[in-house]
C-alpha cells in the first residue's frame, strides 16, 4: 500500500476487502453444509446482513459468488494441510491426509458441489480443483525429495494419487463409510505404494536401457 | 425385433442403424486425432458422404454428435480392455491397463476432449467418464474376488485407482513421456499397492474393534 494515500482512502479500501471477506465467510458456511441449489441469494444477503444489491455489487451472480467461495475454501484447505516438516515423512503425509479428510467431512457440500455436484462442470471450478491437485502434488514432492529434482515418473505418479484422493473423498462423503481413520490409512498406504511403484518402474526402465 | 414386421420395414430400420454407426465411426476417427474446436460439421458430413441436413437429422448439434461418439468410444474401450480370464491375476490387470493406454495413445484427442478439453465440463460427457470408471472398477473387483463379496473399503480403493488411471493417462498424453510400458508398469504396481493398502487398512480396523 502506498504511503502517500490519505488515511480515509486506506480505511475505505480495507473496508471493501473486509466486507468481501465477510461475505466469503458466510458463503463458506452456507455452501459447505447445504446443496448449491437449495441456497438463495436472499438468504446469503440476510445472513451477511447486507442488501441483495450490495451482494450483487461484489458478486454479479450466485455462480460467481460460489466460484469465489470455492477458491477461498481451496486456499484454506491448502493452509490446513501444509506438512509439519518436523515429523518423519510418513507421518507428515498421514497428517496432511487427515487434515484434508477432516476439512471435507465438516463441509461435505462444499466439496461435493465442486467435485460432483451442481458446479462440477464449471470451467473455473474445475480449474480450482485442478490447482488443488497441483498444489498437493508439489507439496508431496517437496516433502519427498528436498535435495534433488523429482523424476517425471514420480511427478506423474503423485499427480495420479491426488486424483485418487479426491475421488475417494467424494465417494466416502456420499456414503459416509468407512470411518475417516480407515480412509486416511488407505490413502496414506496407497500413496506410499505409489511412490514405491514409481521407483520400481523407473528402476525397470533403467535396467532395460 | 418382432417377427411380424414386413421385410421392408426391417431393412429400413437396419439401414438407419447402419447409417448412424457409419457416422459414429467417422466421428471417432475425426475426434480422436484432432481437437474438438478444429472440427466443423461440414467436414464430418463430407467425410461421411452425407449432407449436413442428414447429419443434423441424426445429431442436432456438434456437441450431441460428440457425446454419441464419446459413448461409442467408451463402449469400444470397454470391450478392448476386458480381462483375459485365462491369465494369472496380475497379468490380467497389466494386459487391461496396456490395452487402455494403447487405445488412448492412438486417439489422444478423443480422450483429452472428454477428460480435460472442450467438453470435459459437459454433464453427459462427465457421466460417460464416470460410467467408464464404474465399469473398470467392477471388472477389477470381479477379477479379484470371484467367490466373496468385496468389502466397501476395497471398492473405494479400486474406484480411487480408476480416477488415478484416468488422471495419469491424461497427463501422459499431454506430455508424451515417459514410454507407455513405463506408465503401464506404474499403474499396474500402483493398483497392486492399492489392493494391499485396502487389505491392510481393513486388518487395522478389525484389530481395533
Amino acid at each position: 500500500m502506498s504511503k502517500r494515500e490519505p488515511p480515509a482512502a486506506r480505511r475505505r479500501r480495507l473496508s471493501v476487502d473486509d466486507r468481501r471477506d465477510e461475505l466469503l465467510r458466510v458463503g463458506m458456511e452456507l455452501f459447505s453444509t447445504r446443496a448449491y441449489d437449495e441456497i438463495w441469494v436472499e438468504e446469503i444477503a440476510d445472513r451477511a446482513g447486507v442488501s441483495r444489491g450490495l451482494l450483487y455489487h461484489y458478486f454479479p451472480t450466485k455462480r460467481d459468488f460460489y466460484v469465489a467461495v470455492n477458491r477461498a475454501a481451496a486456499a484454506e484447505v491448502g493452509e490446513l494441510t501444509a506438512p509439519a516438516r518436523s515429523l518423519p515423512l510418513a507421518e507428515q503425509l498421514r497428517a496432511g491426509i487427515d487434515a484434508y479428510l477432516r476439512y471435507a467431512e465438516a463441509r461435505p457440500h462444499g466439496f461435493l458441489t465442486a467435485y460432483r455436484g451442481a458446479l462440477a462442470g464449471d470451467a473455473e471450478v474445475r480449474a480450482t480443483v485442478e490447482e488443488g491437485r497441483q498444489r498437493q502434488s508439489a507439496r508431496i514432492l517437496e516433502a519427498l525429495e528436498s535435495d534433488r529434482e523429482p523424476t517425471a515418473l514420480l511427478r506423474l505418479a503423485i499427480y495420479g494419487w491426488t486424483a485418487m484422493a479426491q475421488a475417494v473423498t467424494a465417494d466416502w462423503l456420499r456414503r459416509r463409510a468407512p470411518r475417516r481413520e480407515v480412509v486416511r490409512d488407505l490413502l496414506a498406504d496407497a500413496l506410499m505404494g505409489t511412490i514405491r511403484a514409481a521407483a520400481q518402474a523407473k528402476a525397470e526402465e533403467l535396467s532395460q536401457q
